[in-house]
């Protein structure tokens, strides 16, 4: 009985923020995230590794081992245990601690822990933000109403530089050493028709380069169908928020009354 | 007669995706496409072309050798062989193929054998992907709807780019070896007013760094106008999409009207 | 009298192009343009200009001639010398001869002929391409509507690169010797700003790099900006151009009706 | 008396433009700044530094001295000194000075003078331009209400940087120098994603330029997120402003009616 009461209790402790002890946990986690994340940042700069080698690999387990208890107990307190560990943010928990024990076997990947960072959306539902919620929720609605225009236009792009990455490596592998393969290539043609531009590998010859001012004027264009995407798509979905309603007036029979009107604004009379 | 029904029978094959037979066909046409643009890849990947050079050119001559006797079949199968040819898709298949004959006598040209990507365009027909064909119509109307604006604009930015090149030439050449032609100072100002900015080219001189900031900030501002048409155009789509029935009026057969016509527009008959 | 008649002929072959004569000439001129700038740029490769040095001079000199015979007969055939000299295409007509003129003093000038490029926008006019015309001028319309919103943004944008790029110089300077004056940073903060990012000059110490990092992603947002206002007007500019009539059915009194509307699309009554 | 007679004289002429002296005051003012900013400017640039070493030094404290009497004048003249100090231009006023006494402990700190540039924003006030204002308060009304999304989105950005930072670390630090820690490796993450790209550090195994391709395939989509967050709520600001007139009710006071409205639509009062 005790046992079942403990779950209980635990659960609202882990999972919830409601309770003051609730509160405290969500919290004391946001801050162990970030210190971890920081432990694993300075041992990833060669001048902190070298000069505090044993306190950081200790200070890394340390955050490790409680995560992995916390993640121990949440499997526990939870009525479904399989249901948490498939979870997204279940996932991610596990994520957040597994780089450490691989790390023993394959070194070099702690660094990994920092994944662990994804942990911090929590950050969202602890201080119940609801406001930043809907404004994310706002956002995911409209990438998510273009997910089926954004996979053909990310497709066409695929085959786009694909074919331009080629034609360039034909053009420009016998007089520039940096086109040295097709694939070599095709990454050229991402960095360039997305505008990036390392300059890493740049074409050299005359042809070579007409070829790359055609595909960076054609990329400008491009540019705009992901933009003009997201862009109406976003629009759509704030007017469906603040839609006129379709009420009538019962007394002149007409329509277009704002969410919040009381009365007609064409006769005065009262609406609903 | 048994060679007219081998034909239509190998048209059901070749062209559609209704028979199971036709279905498998295309799928295999698929996998043969992937791995023939695989083979080329690595063949121009340095290391894997020293290590099998047999083997990848035999799989290259396999592939094309595939694509031929498929090339042909069309051809023999379908009953307009000239329709067909001159298609968008006989143009690519065509293409597929011709590279690695043209090899034989220009060697390098094999490579673009990759122009073969666009023949996996098939695979929205094949598997039915309707959903996404729409949604490939949706940007296919906008752009086609706004060619003349962006092809106003391209012109525009061509005479822009032509006339800042030569400014940057007159202004840069004395100091400054890169700049040392008009043509590449028009490339030069292509990589800058889109933003890619490689760096191989830069100004050095103050005036023309004053200048080239000068275009930066052009561009900035200019880089809104595709945007802006691509944008504006979308939303229109979306809005006829949206608000035009496809409604025919019984009476004059002419179409257009709105969701919430009861008469017609152009005649006055009563629709639906 | 008969100058007169000529300097009236004159005007209709040299301003005009409704006439065959008026036609063929404007061809001929827009031949002639290509031509010239052709003979520019090929004289600015280093290439071609030691091999062909005296083609290449005549030719510059033949066509700087032509059109300077050109710009007289336009002064002397039109009504009002002074309004056409100082119209837009008058001044563009003299600046696609003078700096030939002038590179006899200052060598080096001749390639700003390439100006000459400019006087291409006539192509639009010469071949009645009314509908380019039109998008044209929704895109100037647009631009045109936001000239203000565009100029405080730019005003802003530079104050804000002056702010940084002083910042940025106080930090690097002594470590880096590209950030070696103020103007030089702020030329590097519109670099990145704008991210153009050719990377010639880049910050190199921790603190710099992080405020590098928070320019970009203010950068980001901030590139949102006059996208976001040319979008805007572009989308009133269609709306206004395609908005429905005001116009009331006499029948039922209803409106909302399309501008091709011939009957009420509610009570099918007859309108206008 | 006399004395509150000065100060209020005092603060007309400083802060208001209306009187000649006050408009004549602010004019001084302004061209006091630009040349303050010319003479820092200068002084960064090492030809002039050496070159004029004294006059520079000089003109530096000399509009130093300047801008503290003002400032000093600005906190007697005004009735709230508190409440000047401690508001935006108030804060401004005082960094443009600060730098210069600063530099007396912290050489180099003299050149965040420029800071003071920031006090030319009272150009749109001093003369009048209200029609900028407006446009400027559009864009900031705009900015100001996508402040939610727009921080919800770089919150996005910043989780998603130090993710892909830390993968390309892992993947890239072995074979690459420049990827040397995860901080550096985030920076790199940052600065592709933004599609700025110097190049300064690019990836070079063949996992990291794949990873960094979709990297830009993912900023190329992302990028259209900012940009259709503030397309939208601009459009919005443009409808609102056309739409919702300013007209009050006369019987309960409350604003937001539509132009066609006849009645209040909160009290259902006959308006106008």
């Amino acid at each position: 009985m005790s046992g079942v009461v403990n779950r209980k209790k635990l659960y609202e402790i882990i999972f919830e923020s409601d309770t003051r002890a609730g509160r405290n946990f969500d919290i004391a986690l946001l801050v162990a995230i970030v210190l971890s994340i920081l432990v694993v940042m300075l041992e990833s700069v060669e001048l902190y590794r070298l000069r505090h080698t044993t306190l950081l690999h200790n200070a890394e387990w340390f955050f490790t081992f409680l995560f992995t208890i916390e993640y121990l107990l949440r499997l526990y307190s939870v009525q479904k245990p399989l249901a948490y560990a498939t979870s997204r943010f279940g996932v991610i928990d596990l994520l957040a601690i597994l780089p450490n024990y691989l790390s023993l076997f394959f070194p070099g990947l702690q660094f990994l822990l920092v994944i662990r960072a994804l942990r911090l959306l929590r950050v969202f539902r602890i201080f119940k933000m609801g406001h930043f919620l809907t404004e994310g929720n706002t956002i995911t609605t409209a990438l998510y109403a273009s997910r089926r225009k954004i996979t053909v236009f990310i497709l066409f792009i695929l085959l786009l530089v694909t074919v331009i990455g080629s034609i360039l490596y034909v053009v420009e592998s016998p007089y520039n050493e940096n086109f040295n393969s097709i694939p070599i290539s095709i990454y050229w043609a991402i960095v360039t028709i997305t505008t990036v531009g390392y300059g890493d590998i740049s074409p050299v010859t005359d042809f070579g380069r007409l070829l790359a001012a055609m595909v960076m004027l054609l990329g400008y264009a491009v540019l705009a169908v992901p933009t003009g995407i997201v862009s109406s798509e976003m629009m759509a979905a704030r007017k469906e928020q603040h839609l006129v309603t379709t009420q009538t007036c019962p007394h002149c029979i007409r329509q277009g009354h704002d969410a919040d009107a009381a009365f007609c604004k064409y006769c005065g009379g009262e609406i609903n």
